[in-house]
């Protein structure tokens, strides 16, 4: 399955509401065990980064941070408002 | 299917080779057809903040992009050298 075909099974709902929408993923699939992780600070630069391109209000980011003993992911999803493009 | 599922399903391969892997994913689910794409200039964007973590060697980074009429999705995955936390 491709990463197209996830975000096109995974939205069929949302697709109703025709809200904009952004989601950023990011996995870090770690080699060693006792490494800090890095993806709280990351998350941050990132919204930082999304912030130039389009107006997100606070409230409208969900964030869903998973970790097992192999890998993090870390899951923002936005929802942009209308005529977003800053 | 959850994120984390996706993630471990697609990684069975490469799990094998111990290597340490970061993957960032961005969707733009758009309301809007007429609008600019900004994911590339995105995308540069996402790397410069990457690299503040890691060192990541430009040759270790493959994209893909891909696009239809309702959405755009953006990946990058990077194969981290070893002892990579700068």
């Amino acid at each position: 399955m491709s990463l197209l075909d996830y975000f096109k099974t995974s939205k069929t709902n949302s697709a109703k509401l025709a809200k904009e929408r952004l989601q950023i993923l990011v996995a870090h699939e770690r080699s060693a065990r006792n490494q800090p992780s890095y993806l709280p600070e990351l998350q941050q630069e990132l919204l930082k980064v999304i912030r130039k391109y389009v107006k997100v209000n606070q409230e409208d980011i969900s964030v869903i941070f998973e970790s097992d003993d192999q890998q993090e992911t870390l899951e923002l999803n936005i929802v942009l408002p209308e005529h977003s493009q800053t």
